[in-house]
């Protein structure tokens, strides 16, 4: 047999793959099983942006351009300016996912060999990427105890060498729902200007903030011009993971030229999914003063109620749509299977993710 | 500045990348550019695809599974058995276009420093994914006076080293629309099984074989069972490039474990283009028969007149739908930039993409 390629090799696997079978037979056994082990909303994507499908008037589904249909691009200026993200449309790509986007901000900066910074806890997948691209990913550490703020930047300092490249957080967080203050951000603006490396930030949970709290995007900073990578997608925005829609966005014109090279190597993003988000920006305020409203609700019930049961411990998130729960026992993947196998209230349990 | 990764700063750009502003003004001023340089068929993709979305039923536009939709892959095992090829739906991947199959393929079988043979001239992006992985490619010359057939099994021999992990041809090609033979594709599947190489067969353009010619799939071998890997897509066959719906197919599952991977990794392909394309399974094979009579008359049309001109040599391609001419001029570059430039006919001139 061939050998596959030490990256292949060193993939992890979904760290929710050992539930999976537990999950598959609670259902068999005529238990709901609820989905909390995934950024899967259940609200419902706005119609404007179906509808922009069932009214489309297209003969031939052709490639669109490979950083997405201008039009759209242009219309993402607005929609940026409006969050005090102030970009041209051609610091803008359109990629198949924020999954894309982070895919070419890894293989952008990092070879075979190089490291890339992350406060952990983190997505699972930055780890997936990051190993896809030969390289490896250093993690200092957030604690529960001040709800997964920054690491104090001495830690980073601790960890940097020659081949640090980069380092990469998500604002607010998955999977901690923390919202990173702007003392936070510009601590991090000072560590990347000092090191000369790339600062990506994934900040897909952009709308949702909570508690009327502000969110500070990267790009907010003239200064890190070279150095920020914004990481964007619609999905978690406007319930539309599966339209495979999101955005790479950087004043660094090098580095825009060089993913425009692997974005022209996979030919276009999906056409589909680019009339669907470019009629999402026709989507009013109100739709997410809405969601807000609801997932604010879920949060708040979620919350008080764990935190009423001795021994757990569950930070108010002030983002996202993530709970990051310390619970009283001792081991979180034997916990999630048993809760799935043997737990049910009314014929209903949940699948959470082991944060192990 | 921060430093870009070696394999962004070696990533190929698009080889009619000088030549798009040319084309530009050549429409500026009135002309109309046929754009013979890139594969998007003007033929009109089926109205069931079109239909499966305008009469979608979906509220929350949902992740599917990362491997596909299943009921798709399912419903694909028929459309390869009916194509030869016997394979169970576990053995094929959905993936974002063609384009992501290759990847796949590309990042599981190759590290960096690694060499993949790709007999030349082919499809320019192979290079450019090949880059992305860190790995090089090794080129043997397939020639015009033999219509671009395999070359002798011994160029491959020749430059098979420590660090050759795969093969990879198209089959028909794109650029040269060569058809391998049965005894060319057991050629190369003896030289796999001999060096332990993948072999990698993009059959993008199965359907287009002309003159009764019958397409050999490298799938259709049991003793290559570990070794053989199909990449596909929906995008020439249905003319729906922009759905980016594409297929890895291989019935070795040690791979295809490690290619779940890295689709994890980006989540799941397009739902919308799965929708699309899993309606595409019922276009009827009188669809085919006519897109065949309708490129044949355009290859008989093209291939004779070229050849008529003194010092053309165009070889009739049985497949695929490109064609590869050698003319009587000293650089191919600055006769597509010509064309465009000073040349038209009745207002009307081609955008070719220059094979140096």
């Amino acid at each position: 047999m061939p050998i596959l390629s030490n990256r292949a090799q060193a993939m992890p696997a979904s760290p929710i793959r050992k539930l999976v079978p537990f999950a598959e037979q609670a259902k068999r056994d005529g238990k709901h099983v609820y989905h909390l082990n995934i950024g899967q909303p259940d609200i419902e994507t706005p119609d404007v942006m179906l509808n922009a499908l069932k009214n489309m008037d297209m003969k031939v589904v052709e490639y669109s351009h490979s950083a997405g249909i201008e039009s759209y691009r242009k219309k993402l200026v607005k929609y940026y300016a409006d969050n005090d993200i102030h970009v041209d449309y051609t610091d803008i790509m359109v990629t198949t996912g924020g999954s894309e986007a982070l895919e070419f901000a890894v293989m952008c900066s990092l070879d075979d060999g190089d490291e890339i910074i992350i406060p952990e806890p983190f997505y699972a997948n930055y780890n997936g990427m990051v190993i896809e691209a030969g390289a490896k990913v250093v993690s200092i550490r957030s604690t529960i105890d001040t709800g997964f703020a920054l690491p104090a930047i001495e830690e980073f300092e601790k960890v940097i060498t020659s081949k640090t490249k980069a380092i990469i957080i998500c604002n607010p967080s998955n999977p901690t729902g923390y919202l990173y203050t702007k003392e936070e951000i510009e601590q991090l603006r000072d560590v990347a200007l000092k090191h000369n490396l790339f600062i990506i930030v994934d900040e897909v949970y952009r709308e949702f903030c909570y508690d009327n709290k502000t969110h500070h995007s990267i790009m907010e900073y003239d200064e890190l011009k070279d150095h920020a990578i914004l990481i964007d997608s619609i999905s978690k925005r406007y319930s539309a993971c599966g339209a495979r829609i999101g955005t790479l966005v950087s004043r660094n014109n090098s580095f825009m030229d060089a993913a425009l090279k692997l974005a022209q190597a996979r030919l276009s993003p999906p056409s589909f999914g680019q009339l669907a988000a470019e009629a999402a920006l026709d989507v009013k305020p109100e739709y997410f003063e809405k969601v807000k409203t609801e997932y604010t609700a879920r949060r708040d019930f979620l919350v008080d109620a764990l935190n009423r049961i001795e021994g757990v411990i569950c930070p108010k998130p002030s983002g996202a749509f993530y709970c990051f729960v310390q619970l009283p026992v001792d081991d979180a993947d034997t916990f999630c299977q048993w809760i799935l196998e043997s737990f049910d209230y009314e014929n209903q349990t949940v699948m959470m993710a082991p944060a192990s």
